[in-house]
């Protein structure tokens, strides 16, 4: 149950009952924007847990940095899924007590499936991750392969595609998957019936290309997306590095922005001389985009003679988009120092972890987040939810 | 208006008043995704359109692709920002009529923040993207740069990072967005109030590093992260090179992917072998990521000795999880085939355009989704939603 809070801090989710049945990443990220929300999140795994509770990265105990990052704020059942008996058990948590929802990514034992769920509760809602639509397999390492991102990721020129390391479609899927089950709550609250929502990994990404005009833009122009290493496609914006070694990512969205870059870097001579020789203007973003490379070598020439803490100055001074590449590793430093400045880290104590800071939902509502709970054990919850009948 | 269709197919958001003041990719998918479930979503816009509408890629008659993808099915209206009686004339269309969600990136104008709105509507829902949650500017791309993955991304000993080419932190924040304001629509049905949501990108990136367990493994581990190139974290997946030149990524999760690669490719001996003369093992995932240069050097030699549609037939026989990269252009390819198959899936006529393939909702309801919608001209409803009283 939630800790008690000032009522504005329960949680727009509360009273909202789900059970997710699910495993890695997307089915497990929908579950913990709920719970981050307020909803009570009933995480159900196989007998011993389910595989990815020793997912890396592990904690020196050998607990799952990351099965304890997806699941903080659940409360999780364990039983024999390979026993009839035992899914009943899980039925019978789905279908007594308040109207429930349903997240899993497995369609594998039609008894908890949206149809034999609906025949016991019509108020049931049902949302499955699937791979593909057609039902067959796929993750979000096949999914980026067959999507386009990593062949126009990474160094010009290079052959070999770059995978994202983020598993976006699993955070997009993840997400989708939510706003699908909110979606149909909205519905259940007017006409009472539930529904069964589906999002495959694949339809994200695609849908996601399309959204873009990557797909579009295949289909009507004859334009050919290659690699451009971090050239930002379009307008301008790329990383650059100091003289003392800094690395800055820097965007210019707007004609100010442009312009004050010129002030920022004393390079608006230089670029008024190159405009009148070669005939050529750096006005508009598409302008800017087809001379970048001039534009780079310029700016690029800067930045490897200015010193980081000069460079972020003169930028700062003139309100220029930009930031300093961060690690991992200096994010964690000194017990967190650098997440502890923001509001949406708080300190929890798990199990087999110990204390560090974790994520609030970076969902803010009315200028306020809950604060985020530990992951349960496996089966912690079994005397609580299944054994007190 | 949304054509006439079956009841079951009007969208689960139908009734659902969305006024979207916004730009860029964040907030646009934002209301997409709520116009995709059936929301009428109105886009405002700056007389003449909003910087975004000549964002690249574009046709060849100069519309863009990019804006016409994320702004499908919406209604659009453009005023005159700076001048306070049109800013009056977006504030009405907010507040009559039945209740609101306003959905933006920009806190610029007084009058169209939660304050104002709610206090002639207290029903009023408001969305807010930011940058940081402090108020400070960022986009998808100076985020990245302060979240540790592009320092983890390419190939191994790099020390430049490596930009996803993906807007991945615009899409989570569009999609938290929508969660967030689907979650105070839940509250509101109850208890008639509005909510302020706010969703910071830097948040969003942070708060996935840290579900994840990347942050907590910076915290409480000495284990810093490095490039790995394609090869998966904590398991065993990377991509391989076919004898006739197809790239495929493969991904084994379990033990019983595991074996059967291994029948597939002829190497259960060889594997078996090595783990007798090196007294090692290749059984769980730790093991074999930690041996994964040895598991790829046999494996890429025996891709790099088969041709692609040997390779494809030995997997997909042994139900191994795998996918051959595709790029966009072959996506798009006479006329979007490779698409058509899908029913994520439908024809558009977009005006500067012509007829192609657009995406669907990624999110299927009841086994069905609403069919794309044309995104608007500039001041295309100005009539119709602003013009008549």
């Amino acid at each position: 149950m939630p800790p008690e809070e000032l009522p504005s801090r329960k949680g727009l989710l509360s009273g909202l009952r789900v059970v997710e049945i699910s495993s890695y990443v997307a089915t497990p990220l929908c579950g913990l924007t709920l719970a981050q929300l307020g909803a009570d999140v009933v995480r159900v795994e196989p007998a011993g847990g389910a595989a990815d509770r020793t997912r890396w990265p592990l904690a020196d105990s050998g607990t799952s940095l990351y099965w304890s990052g997806l699941n903080k704020g659940k409360r999780a059942v364990a039983v024999d899924m390979g026993s009839a008996a035992d899914r009943g058990r899980v039925v019978d948590l789905i279908t007594r007590g308040g109207p429930c929802v349903v997240v899993s990514n497995s369609d594998r034992y039609p008894e908890l499936g949206y149809e034999a769920l609906s025949a016991l509760r019509p108020d049931v809602i049902h949302v499955l991750l699937q791979g593909r639509a057609d039902g067959g397999a796929g993750v979000d390492y096949t999914v980026q392969a067959a999507t386009g991102f990593p062949l126009v990721t990474g160094a010009p020129g290079a052959a070999a595609p770059v995978n994202h390391v983020l598993p976006a479609w699993d955070i997009a899927a993840g997400l989708y998957l939510a706003v699908g089950l909110l979606a149909a709550e909205r519905e259940r609250l007017v006409s009472g019936r539930g529904r069964e929502i589906r999002v495959a990994l694949e339809d994200v990404a695609l849908a996601t290309a399309g959204n873009l005009g990557y797909l579009a833009e295949a289909q009507v122009t004859d334009h050919e997306r290659t690699k451009s290493g971090n050239d930002v496609f379009g307008t301008y914006g790329r990383d650059f590095e100091t003289a003392d070694g800094v690395r800055m990512m820097v965007v210019i969205l707007t004609e100010r922005h442009w312009t004050k870059l010129l002030t920022a870097t004393g390079l608006t001579a230089a670029f008024e001389g190159l405009a009148e020789a070669l005939d050529i203007g750096f006005a508009g973003e598409s302008q800017r985009y087809e001379h970048r490379e001039l534009i780079s070598t310029l700016l690029a020439r800067w930045f490897a003679g200015t010193r980081f803490a000069e460079a972020a100055e003169a930028l700062d001074r003139q309100r220029i988009l930009w930031e300093r590449y961060r690690s991992f590793e200096e994010l964690g430093r000194d017990g967190g120092a650098a997440l502890r400045k923001s509001d949406l880290f708080d300190e929890v104590d798990q199990p087999g972890v110990g204390p560090h800071l974790a994520p609030k939902s970076p969902i803010v509502v009315d200028g306020g987040r809950l604060a985020p709970r530990p992951a349960p054990a496996v089966g912690e919850h079994n005397t609580q939810l299944l054994d007190r009948e």
